[in-house]
């Protein structure tokens, strides 16, 4: 019998959810709906999903914005752009099945090192470019959590005279220039047109210099990013993952990368578990697949 | 029988060696000689060391400048300011009695873990700030050491523009600014003067309000690493040690970094197992201490 989780994924946005098997493989429909504006409202869509699908699963697994704690099961702290009370949630309490509760780019990190592009590497870490940045550390196999299970947050300086807020408050974080919205960021600052676009830039930058310049900005950001976690991790992959990761020149990055590191050579590649990694993984690690 | 350990720390410039028993107390005297400038002369020192010593000891234990293997064997790649071919060194045939390596800043680190300041904490980060900066990383209580054994260098981005060079040949890194030499360039950068010292900013830093710029820069250039490495690893603690660590203030740069990260709660503190940390902690790890 091939065990099943009812994966969830709860963004600020939308809340998707489907079946994932112990393999990996995504076996039910995929359902989407906006994420509710109140605790009670996300309560209650919770409760929906899980009445209409626990019978069919062993587990309950979620793939949640936020930090989550070491026994996975609650948030950590404030989590950006969802309901206040959202990290109250008690998540074991929706189902009489076990619930389980990962941080959603952890869970994508997971997915990639159990049936993804980091399938067969000890020490991965995963970058997620989208309009922020989501980060996911696996070391020798386990997925690395810290002392809260806050870790693999990508906010890390890429200068420090405090010229660029971060949406974490600080400033110059690498979410603030290797995002989407850094991208944008970067855009006005070189352009001095606060209506340029992403697309403006990616569409442009073959032809245009001043595109080609906002891009290779952008682009030699994320390399910098890469070399510090390469110098610390010594990993054996960085791999990079998003809706912004299509856009880069991946060999570039490990070859330039490669060049100036301290630690030992390794390998840049892109995401290869899909757009629904977060669930694929959080079903996984409900599952206790490694 | 309390076991012991024969200690060599091999830096660039000198070679200390004593004895260290299991509890991580030294209970030889500390010897010191310059460090040769070839291969076969640094060979020679450690014979003669290993030869005099072997028999009141269990095992031998280095702390060496460069990144050395997960075996515990060998050094990886090359080293900076001792002899280029050092790395080749067969530390195994220096002696019948086991002998173990390990990287000085990661023994300094387990020595902190063990006997010093982060005693009782699993996740910390120290920062050996000297000349250079040295890396060592401890996760749920095991030293971590990546892929290879070269993790914990702290050659992690403070801009992004290429304006310092850095002893690794790449630019900018922490290393570059968090260090005495970083001090030195950063006084040298606000003054305009070449013939600035770290000892200027150091004694004028209460009166002069240059000196205090300049200071406050270089501690915020450390802050802002501390500020990093908290939101990737949620560790327990960050330790500061090194020469340099004698001049920041540890307290402000506690709150200032708790205030800026997006993980948990951490503390930041000075080292408190002393100036031979590294023979100390090689030896702990050598006899199996933890």
């Amino acid at each position: 019998m091939v065990r099943r989780a009812l994966a969830i994924d709860v963004g600020g946005t939308k809340i998707y959810n489907t079946i994932v098997n112990e393999n990996g493989e995504i076996v039910g429909e995929i359902e989407k709906r906006p994420t509710p504006k109140t605790f009670k409202e996300i309560k209650a869509v919770f409760e929906d999903i899980i009445k209409r699908h626990e019978n069919e699963v062993d587990v309950i697994a979620f793939a949640t914005c936020g930090a989550v704690n070491n026994n996975n099961d609650g948030i950590l702290g404030s989590t950006g752009n969802i309901a206040q009370e959202y990290p109250t949630m008690d998540f074991k309490s929706l189902s009489n099945k076990p619930v389980f509760v990962e941080n959603d780019a952890n869970a994508a990190a997971w997915a990639e090192h159990v049936i993804g592009s980091s399938k067969g590497m000890p020490y991965s870490v995963m970058l997620t470019l989208g309009t922020g940045v989501g980060g996911g550390i696996i070391l020798d196999n386990k997925l690395y959590k810290g002392k809260n299970g806050a870790a693999g947050e990508m906010h890390f300086k890429m200068r420090t005279d405090k010229h660029r807020k971060c949406t974490c408050g600080s400033f110059d974080c690498f979410e603030a220039y290797a995002s989407g919205t850094g991208l944008k960021k970067t855009a006005e600052e070189i352009s001095g047109n606060s209506d340029i676009t992403t697309y403006d830039v990616i569409a442009g930058k073959d032809n245009c210099p001043m595109m080609k310049k906002i891009f290779d900005t952008w682009q030699n950001d994320i390399l910098e990013g890469i070399i510090g976690l390469a110098n610390i991790f010594d990993p054996d992959v960085i791999v990079l993952s998003g809706s912004m990761a299509e856009f880069v020149d991946i060999d570039y990055l490990e070859k330039e990368a490669n060049k100036e590191i301290v630690t030992t050579p390794f390998r840049v590649v892109k995401a290869s578990a899909g757009n629904f990694s977060g669930m694929i993984g959080a079903a996984l690690l409900a599952l206790g697949v490694n």
